[in-house]
């Protein structure tokens, strides 16, 4: 190959949506591809072919949808195929948080929904249904949220996060890398290959800012943000994405301690590195130009780009001897690799067919996910005695506030509002009043007192309040596609930070006022990060963003039709002013603050269930060579309805050489129990978590804050290793 | 020595206002004390033993004062020595955080207020007093706190912080060593070694939470929260203590990296570690118990425990052969060389008469410490026009609320409110209304209506608001003499961190209704750390905790007897939810939140004068290898009052290898002068700092917000040389 032939391989500068026009007669490619594949003698990647939202600019009737996306991604292959002196083809990389982000892509429920699952199982179903589609209608690799740890609700991608811990993170990156990619190193014609997002320690940048530099210690960075990385370059991940933050100095996309040193050397991972969009120019800001910009991040491990000038230039930096055409060469043969894994170079056309069960994929998500926070047992599950209902709440009548962000513009008629659901499942005769009362961003009180009316005019009030990450063609994008300033009704997302925690202000008159009228509420919240709501109404749900569906779920565990689920991925706190709550902080006995308590309102791991269950004493058991060791617990359903309890594990660290955290999970289960069924359930602990722990309690509880205070089993698994303190030194 | 000896000479156990008793006769040694020194024949060293306070429960009446100290401390000297075989006397080691912490001591400005000087000459000066004083009474070894940085406001103990920034902390922690030491390997009679506290890194513990972790990397440690102890070092401090917090899973008093390998091997401290209190003991959280938490301390570098069980047990540790007798004979030399340069063999006795000139010093140092943030050229300085004042607020008329945490109780008649100053300096015949309006906690407004028709009436109002770290009988103190639950007044000091950085809610009802009279008014904040107050009122100014004085101060301020001199040692948030605010952050664009900025309300270096001054274009200057780079700047004072200026230096540095901040002191000068005069200054930045920086600009403002847009000065000081990196992979 050519040097020009190989820089063209790293690159992946266009944006895809530029790269076609729909026409009379279907799509046509544009000059700007030709210019594109003319420039690099070939394409290496194209970005977002298939993306449609706001900042894209793609809407229906422009963009390719499910039937015709296929056609499009031939059309485009086949040109840069033959542009290409040896024929390779491209790479179609594509957004996928949470589902494909293009026209007719069933929206999954956001991340943190996900985690709110407990369910690896289910989510790596889902993760093989939304690889099934891109793959279906052309695209070849997924770009996924899945690595960043939410440690501060300020940040506006705590969306794209499964939770604030390392271990539930872990366990739910395993399960997307093994529903998209499957087994095996080719993958399958319905399989994709996963980049994982984001290499390391994004969670954790100052104040919640979005890229903003994260002060994290190495033993904090290892312990915390790294293991759902190391969960899935183990699960045989293809891809991750280096962030835009630095971790104590160091530029994620220019440390070769991070990009090399540890994910190559140490942890064995033979895939690709992708840079996150325009973090190779920012490097600019170091290196003095982008040339060696571009430069700095090959050398430290990047192998594609994403939108940068840096990577364009990087003939030049050979030419200069800022790299080596080693180092150059080694970052294409795993691009090149890719392309083999996926079989492109035989067959470059879909093979496979839109799969059915979308909506029936994304709506069971969003079931598991319904997270029952409080209830006074007056409102939930609303009886049969119940003859009028309130929908109230400015949540309660709309699908596009409930995507999250990273979604594309649905077609009309998707989805279920809460209010579509429990017009749709009420049971007949039930008289349903809907007043949405104010709107979510903003002051006006107007339309309280006809919620009001209502409210104290039925038997239960259903108050749907919340968030909302959905942009507008308004929306003000910065370079990379993040807004840069909110519009409308944008509280979240990314780019859309939030100091405060704090709704609209009139959602929380509305909730006063509805309250006030002495009518058993139930309050739901819909929202991509915890929000400071006061715990006043009788009843409490957070369905986080539960996708297009999401209405129908939260109306099903709303009627008892389903049973509420949902655990905490993370600790709610009671107000900005506390932050950082998150459960596995350092054993450190301190009183809180003078004018707040320290501990969250809701403790991570929480969630109610609609029956009761009883834990017995936990013991160990089958601690084998082979299988590690495991606890073993007897669960039992003590109430009258069936119901679903996470079993949850938590290790107290005893005797040990470095401080401890107070706990942290390291295992998990969900079980269904019928009424008084009983079952011993048997779970496996983690064995990197353990691995020469010393001596250790197990506690398993139903949350962290039960876990304080639960019965242990003590257990000793050998003397310290301290193998961060060994890495440390190295 | 026996093993006994020893063990001895490393402990200091007791609580120093246990050893004694005021009878009718004088002074009379206690039960407690023969124990103590029968037990470890002979005494290494005793806290606190003219501690006064309210957790001591020392009072007036009570304690030793400045007339008696000396007796009562050769008293208990005497005893020592004839109970020690060898005769070796004990360290008499005592508070003097802020002034000597003891009846009759002269209770300076808090840190807070000294880093609002910017001054290290005049703190030297008041440094070199508090140390005369504590020797003429007997103390020996100062413990003052130095080292910890301010990095969250929610922190109580802010008020012990030099401020945000590692530059203007190191110089003031240079000024300290050299005031109260003074210079040559021996100790003058008037002269005491001090303890610097707290090594490492407690100004950055987690939600501001007094001794929780800190998750700093390496590089932020170094850059920010090592350079005060580097220079304190530097400048010969006799000791530092190992402070409570851990650092990325590493508790400082059982770290070896930071207390041996850092301190003594790397940067050649040949003085004493001392652990804070009960810090060794709490240790055994991670070894098990208190006699291997006392070997994990001494093998980690801490020589002299302060109240600790663990450290007692050395004699059974070296038996079980957990520490060798040769690491606990380094610590005992370690204290017997300071008792060697104290000249304590020689001569038990106190030499020294107590000095004269406290309350001018303290005055002085407050003086400096005013900031004028706000000024709308209406109210300040008071005019001769200005006929009736009404002093309002519940800090305009109180001392004890001035004084900030680790003071003594004051004589009846000491100290100056702003209301006694105002009535002593505002000319003859101008009428002095006073009305609290309201107190410093809760939401009482009743006082409000009389407060306002003060205002009302008269052509200036002064609202005096802020807070307290005032201790009184009835607060409940945790082992360590913080505080636990805040009573009363409390808002400030050690234990008593506030999350959300508000004063009581009465104040700022009070602070509107007056504002809204439209009488031109002047806020005066008396505080321990910066709170949210909203920046209404016509001018602002913040003392911070000024001291017994600080009324007079304040009040020559307001009427123009003095020019205002303080500049802001840390950024002002505008809310909790915002934080962190710190200006020398890393250099990213964030756009801020989406509902507040990311910007402080003040920035750091922040201050007016009631004249203005104009600064040019700075130069480079005098770069040899002996006097190192300098920067050159003219200043004329424009306006037509005399005033001072601080001419602060600012490093932006361009090319490099790890991510820079957006903007790092280093370097500053006050400067007085008379109006219209220019003077030329030139300033010879921070070596440290500038060391293989490469390229970078020099930007010289009045503030750290200033210089953001500052003209800058390019200087080439040589390729990076990684200082710290190196420092990682060694």
């Amino acid at each position: 190959m050519t040097l020009r032939e190989k820089v063209g391989q790293v690159n992946q500068r266009m944006y895809g949506w530029d790269a076609y026009r729909r026409t009379v007669r279907g799509f046509e490619l544009t000059d700007a591809l030709y210019a594109e594949t003319e420039r690099f003698a070939g394409l290496g990647a194209l970005y977002g072919l298939q993306r449609a939202d706001a900042w894209s600019g793609v809407a229906h009737g422009e963009g390719p949808g499910a039937r015709d996306g296929a056609a499009l991604a031939d059309l485009v292959q086949r040109h840069v195929v033959e542009r290409s002196r040896l024929g390779i083809p491209a790479l179609f990389v594509e957004e996928v948080p949470h589902g494909h982000m293009a026209l007719d892509g069933t929206v999954l429920p956001v991340n943190l929904a996900v985690g709110a699952t407990w369910d690896p199982d289910l989510y790596e179903e889902a993760a093989a249904h939304a690889a099934a589609e891109l793959r279906a209608r052309g695209g070849h690799v997924a770009l996924v949220s899945a690595l960043d740890i939410a440690r501060d609700p300020r940040w506006g991608r705590t969306e794209e996060c499964f939770g604030e811990d390392p271990y539930l993170a872990a366990r739910l990156t395993e399960a997307l890398v093994r529903g998209m990619q499957g087994s095996g190193d080719r993958f399958a014609a319905d399989k994709a290959p996963v980049v994982l997002k984001h290499f390391a320690g994004q969670g954790a940048t100052v104040g919640g800012r979005n890229s903003a530099e994260a002060e994290l210690g190495l033993r904090e960075l290892h312990e915390i943000h790294l293991p759902a990385a190391r969960a899935g370059v183990r699960a045989g991940a293809a891809a991750v994405m280096a962030a835009y933050n630095e971790v104590d100095g160091m530029p994620c996309s220019g440390n070769r301690a991070l990009l090399t040193g540890l994910l190559r050397e140490r942890w064995g991972f033979d895939g690709l590195v992708m840079a996150d969009g325009l973090a190779v120019d920012r490097l600019a800001r170091i290196t003095g130009d982008k040339t060696s910009a571009g430069a700095l991040a090959l050398n430290s491990g990047v192998d594609l780009s994403l939108w940068d000038e840096g990577f364009t230039h990087l003939e030049e930096a050979v030419e200069r001897g800022l790299v080596s055409e080693d180092a150059l060469d080694t970052a294409v043969a795993r691009v090149l690799r890719l392309k083999f894994r996926l079989g492109l170079f035989e067959q470059q056309g879909t093979t496979t067919e839109f799969p059915v069960g979308g909506r029936q994929m994304s709506t069971a998500v969003a079931r598991a996910a319904v997270t029952l926070l409080r209830n006074d047992g007056r409102v939930l599950p609303i009886g049969t005695d119940v003859s009028r209902i309130a929908v109230l709440g400015p949540q309660s009548a709309t699908t596009v506030h409930q995507l999250g962000d990273y979604t594309a513009p649905q077609r009309p008629g998707t989805g279920t509002s809460v209010l579509d659901g429990l017009r749709r499942l009420a049971p007949p005769g039930v008289d349903i009043r809907h007043v949405p009362g104010c709107a979510l961003t903003g002051g006006d009180l107007s339309g309280i007192p006809e919620a009001v009316a209502a409210a104290a005019d039925c038997d239960v009030a259903v108050l749907v309040l919340g968030g909302s990450s959905a942009r507008t063609p308004d929306t003000d994008f910065a370079a990379n596609g993040a807004a840069r300033t909110a519009v409308s009704e944008m509280t979240c997302g990314e780019g859309v930070d939030l100091a405060g925690l704090r709704l609209g202000s009139a959602q929380y008159a509305l909730l006063d006022a509805v309250v006030a009228t002495g009518t058993p509420t139930v309050a739901v919240l819909v929202q991509g990060r915890p929000h400071v709501v006061p715990d006043t109404a009788g009843a409490l749900l957070t369905a986080w963003y539960p996708g297009p569906w999401g209405g129908e779920a939260i109306a099903e565990v709303l009627l008892g039709l389903a049973e509420p689920a949902g655990r905490l991925p993370v600790s709610v706190p009671r107000s900005v002013a506390q932050l950082p709550v998150y459960y596995n902080h350092k054993d450190i006995e301190y009183g809180g603050y003078v004018d707040e308590s320290a501990e969250p309102l809701h403790p991570f791991g929480h969630g109610l269930s609609y029956t009761s269950f009883a834990y017995g004493t936990p013991r160990l058991s089958g601690h084998t060579a082979e299988s590690g060791p495991a606890v073993e617990i007897d669960v039992t359903n003590t109430g009258d309805r069936p119901g679903r309890t996470v079993v949850q594990v938590y290790l107290r660290r005893l005797i040990t050489s470095v401080w401890p955290r107070t706990l942290e999970l390291c295992a998990f289960e969900g079980v269904d129990l019928a009424p008084g069924e009983h079952r011993t359930l048997t779970l496996p602990l983690d064995a990197d978590r353990l691995a020469g722990a010393g001596t250790v309690e197990i506690r398993v509880a139903e949350s962290a804050g039960a876990a304080l205070t639960a019965v242990p089993a003590v257990l000793d698994v050998g003397a310290a290793s301290e193998t961060v303190s060994q890495v440390l030194r190295a």
